[in-house]
């Protein structure tokens, strides 16, 4: 049986999403002959107005509704401390811990040569105007502990180390990376060798 | 930090849909940021005439372009085999195998008190009504083998053997129920005790 046109190409918008295979996106959209027309609409309005609404913030580049967005407004936000992050989902995951005061800036991606994501594709260069405009004391690297966000954090780090000094004349700036070893709850006998490696050069002395 | 309002509304469209949490909602809307704006247009437009583009067969209440539906015109299909199953996907699924070359009956739903489903809010007078005007030699109930889906089979055929002779003027209506067993590939050692009581009684002889 041919499935009903219609339904065909649903399932088929729905499989191109990550992480949703053929078997969910045809029970997805099967369920959704279920419901009122009125949900499909809203559904259907709210795509297409994602980006139509939003905006890059040009400043942090983050998603927002304005820009600049409202963190960079904000003015109890502490502007001398730049959190480095790969995407904007990464800024709502530490605004979530409610204890980062300072400001962000998303990447939108890392460097990755196997999908042809060189450090031209994201927004590192803006990065470093933000260093150059002077003001900056810290820059924390939280690109994810993974093999593209690890080469990410090092070139940049890299690259602000060669132009200290040079173009970047700021004397006292703070690189850090994010914490790395075992997350809350884990079980040590569990962890990988190099979880367990971070873990152990990442150690705090404790007051 | 308060998420973008047009990415949020997308959020909690997701969300709504069955086996997708607020984290994969979250990656999902985010994700979409990235992709080119035609491909969020189709994808609404598919949402918006999923239920306008389709209909419901007025014989089998399967979901087709057309009514009578695709299988209900084949004229290659045997007419006096019908397999009730509960939902229409269910049907793609027996489809694929390609051994059945019966006709359908779709209930859209199974009996389930505890969700206010009786047997009136599914179609099992439409699926008598196929039965009075005769010609059916044979009814699989292809119902789930859970518990909504055995009560749904149940009642069918408690009905159909009161009925039989009565308003019912069929003498030789053949009643079955799909195979239940050990699916292929299964493990006899981890098959719990339901499915293998089932596959003791629906045991068949050797040709």
């Amino acid at each position: 049986m041919k499935i009903a046109r219609p339904l065909r190409k649903l399932i088929e918008s729905f499989e191109a999403l990550p992480g949703i295979g053929p078997k969910t996106a045809s029970r997805l959209a099967f369920y959704l002959l279920h419901v009122p027309q009125s949900y499909l609409d809203v559904f259907a309005s709210n795509l297409e107005n994602l980006k139509k609404q939003t905006k890059t913030c040009t400043i942090c580049f983050n998603v927002a509704e304005e820009d600049p967005c409202p963190i960079c407004l904000d003015r109890d936000r502490d502007k001398s401390v730049i959190c480095v992050v790969e995407e904007p989902l990464d800024i709502l995951a530490l605004e979530k811990t409610g204890h980062y005061q300072g400001v962000y800036h998303v990447l939108h991606g890392a460097i990755s040569p196997l999908d042809n994501i060189g450090p031209e594709e994201l927004f590192i260069k803006p990065l470093f105007n933000r260093l150059k405009n002077g003001g900056v004391k810290e820059l924390i690297l939280a690109t994810n502990p993974n093999m593209a966000g690890e080469a990410t954090a090092m070139y940049i780090a890299n690259l602000i180390r060669k132009s200290k000094g040079r173009e970047l004349k700021i004397k006292s700036l703070k690189l850090t990376r994010i914490g790395l070893g075992l997350p809350t709850g884990a079980d040590l006998e569990y962890a990988d060798e190099v979880t367990l490696t971070r873990a152990i050069e990442g150690r705090r002395e404790l007051d």
